[in-house]
């Protein structure tokens, strides 16, 4: 019987901890693990040999209830890059030598493209040096972009979010008699997935958004203005325009790139930010109408007080599919889901291999996109199912109560 | 019999609805009164004579409950500022002439400050000319500003979204190991109450937010910095602060005016943004920390899928208890709220003259600011129980449904 770590990557969403949850409870009862050990700021807490027994975090059902719909990461996150495995650094040797320390034969790691990577160069190491070890990565993003699988945990749950508030600004915004363009910029990185799911957020009673920019459509400052001019001729007075961070022109620069600080992560990404604002004044100085930029910022990605019970509830499973492939032997994949059926939804759990997966990703397809401002109804038919129902919450003080380690 | 309108005025609530419905329902209800008109755009939509006629909307408890938890203004909302009455402009003579046409015995108007200038302005017009109205102010604010008043409908909602948010954005800013500024802005103009109420996101797993600053109290970039290291020194490596947009130095000037486009709406209020972003510039520039500015914008004042139940139901009384004081002959008031007991929670609603609240602004006391960066006891035992409650909300694809007319 061996021990295992699970750990816990990149930017947090609202589901990841019900990912850990799966991971962990799914481990705790299987008769093949030993201890189950969390590792404290994912990689970086292998490296420093900095565990929990989550054992002890998770004791009794509500613990469970609790952890499931807590946001942000509960063991902690990481930007750590790991180096190429021909630069063999200290790196793999000391993560092996607690692997080794520690007697660990299964390692867990819920991530995104980033620690997509992580996976695919441990399980390739181990491989390597022939060490008995089972990696499996569990998905995890808001932005919805890992290859291999239909959607990611968090995307459900960060877009129906981003639908209601939309809704609602939209409401808000439709109060006084006079031109308004508000423009709420959505997270995604180069993917358009979640400012696409805002369309969710039409119904009769309500139009907004009436605008939807993708990443994956060329940015254009004067088709923008048109677009608005046209809307406005027909008589729409309060104009909500969902955009996606990563906009970019035809050749390739970021629209927030006007406005940036050219700040980049440990993993060289450009830190996307200030696209409603260049856009907001865009319109303003442009076609004179009030305008207003909403950035939803890290909200989108960690309100647990608005969650998709189908989210959190494929983000448990994806976990506790993840120890049982790791069990039956698998190493070097991702778990993912596999859409079944549309209506009635249904999805299946897969496993895929790691190396067509990691630092890839995967973008909106351009036939769901419509005129560059507006996505078809088949992205309507597939975000649909993945914002539905709502998780209870335990309130205390009249607030949602969450769990911290 | 006469009949009656009501009018909301000013920035969207998501309670506002809440109010016209109590006024609308009690009004529809009343035997002393006829038609209840509902003024498209407030005062503007009287001087327009756009009229709706609230039994149209209001035709089951369908409708009541939908109206009751629907954000933003249903009726449409104005900035219009009515002329000085020694002025003697049209405006007066026209309104009263729609009274006079509509046969008008009662005038409702939800708003704030600036709306109970309206109501205080039309009710001594009213005496002036000897027109027999009765002319009722309710109150709407997420701002808590309003004079005469223990709180104001809106502040509940809006301070369980923010504390919520905070508790959050907490959580989300503490995954990785380093040492980060997180800046949450709030609304709130010239009061610190939304700020304030931020403070309810602490519990004994979250310590955001670790920092309030309220415009109460001068603001100064060295004592932030400080205060800053300070926390830092003891070990807190994620700090959130929770700032109001109008925090001042000791000047006068504005935090945001750094940043700001000095912008000034209809009423010479000077448009308050950008303090989170000067502030995450500020802490990264001196302290290389690094930093986020959080703006929460719009999304506090018309979050409908997450309001406080005691501020929905608070609401609609008020809207219904100023028809009863309306029909019992007042005039020239602002149905109030008065708080009799903290612990158990109990309110009453009382009327109070309006020439002692239009154009004031009820700030917070110095006695519940705390070193100028946090607040007191009596602060928590004020908003406590203003945010307890959830509604329950009529969902259709997963979203919250909302009336628009």
């Amino acid at each position: 019987m061996k021990n295992c770590i699970v750990g816990q990557s990149g930017g947090p969403t609202a589901v990841i901890n019900a990912s850990l949850c799966g991971v962990a409870s799914a481990a705790l009862k299987n008769e093949n693990i030993g201890t189950v050990y969390g590792a404290v700021n994912g990689i970086v807490g292998v490296l420093n040999e900095n565990f929990i027994d989550m054992a002890n975090i998770l004791k009794t059902k509500e613990d469970e209830e609790l952890l499931k719909t807590t946001p942000a990461s509960f063991l902690g996150s990481c930007r750590y890059k790991l180096p190429k495995l021909d630069d063999e650094k200290d790196d793999f040797k000391k993560i092996f030598d607690v692997f080794t320390k520690y007697d660990i034969g299964y390692f867990f790691y819920i991530g995104g493209n980033d620690s997509m990577d992580t996976v695919d160069k441990l399980s390739r190491y181990a491989e390597k040096i022939g060490y008995d070890i089972n990696i499996i990565g569990v998905p995890k993003t808001v932005d919805n972009d890992l290859m291999e699988t239909d959607h990611t945990p968090g995307f459900g749950s960060a877009a129906k979010y981003i639908a209601t508030t939309v809704r609602e600004v939209g409401l808000d915004s439709d109060v006084y008699d006079l031109n308004s363009v508000t423009i709420v910029e959505i997270m995604g990185r180069n993917a358009g997935w979640l400012t696409a799911a805002s369309v969710l957020a039409r119904n009769e009673k309500c139009a907004a958004p009436h605008l939807i920019y993708l990443p994956e459509s060329d940015f254009d400052d004067e088709k923008f203005f048109n677009d608005i001019k046209e809307l406005n001729a027909k008589g729409v007075k309060n104009i909500i325009v969902a955009v996606s961070e990563g906009i970019r022109y035809a050749d390739g620069t970021y629209v927030c790139d006007k406005a940036s600080s050219g700040l980049v992560d440990t993993f060289g990404h450009k830190c996307l930010s200030g696209t409603a604002k260049v856009l907001e004044n865009m319109v303003r100085d442009n076609l004179g109408f009030k305008a207003r930029g909403i950035e939803i910022n890290v909200l989108q990605r960690c309100a647990s007080h608005f969650t998709s019970l189908v989210d959190i509830n494929e983000a448990f499973e994806v976990g506790a599919a993840g120890v049982a492939e790791a069990v039956a032997g698998g190493t070097g994949k991702m778990m993912a889901y596999e859409r079944v059926s549309n209506k009635p939804y249904k999805m299946q759990i897969v496993s895929r291999d790691i190396k067509n997966i990691a630092n890839g990703e995967r973008v909106v397809p351009q036939e769901w996109i419509s005129n560059g401002n507006d996505v078809t109804q088949e992205m309507i038919d597939y975000v649909q199912p993945l914002i539905e129902g709502t998780p209870t919450l335990k309130y205390e003080n009249g607030l949602p109560v969450y769990l911290k380690r």
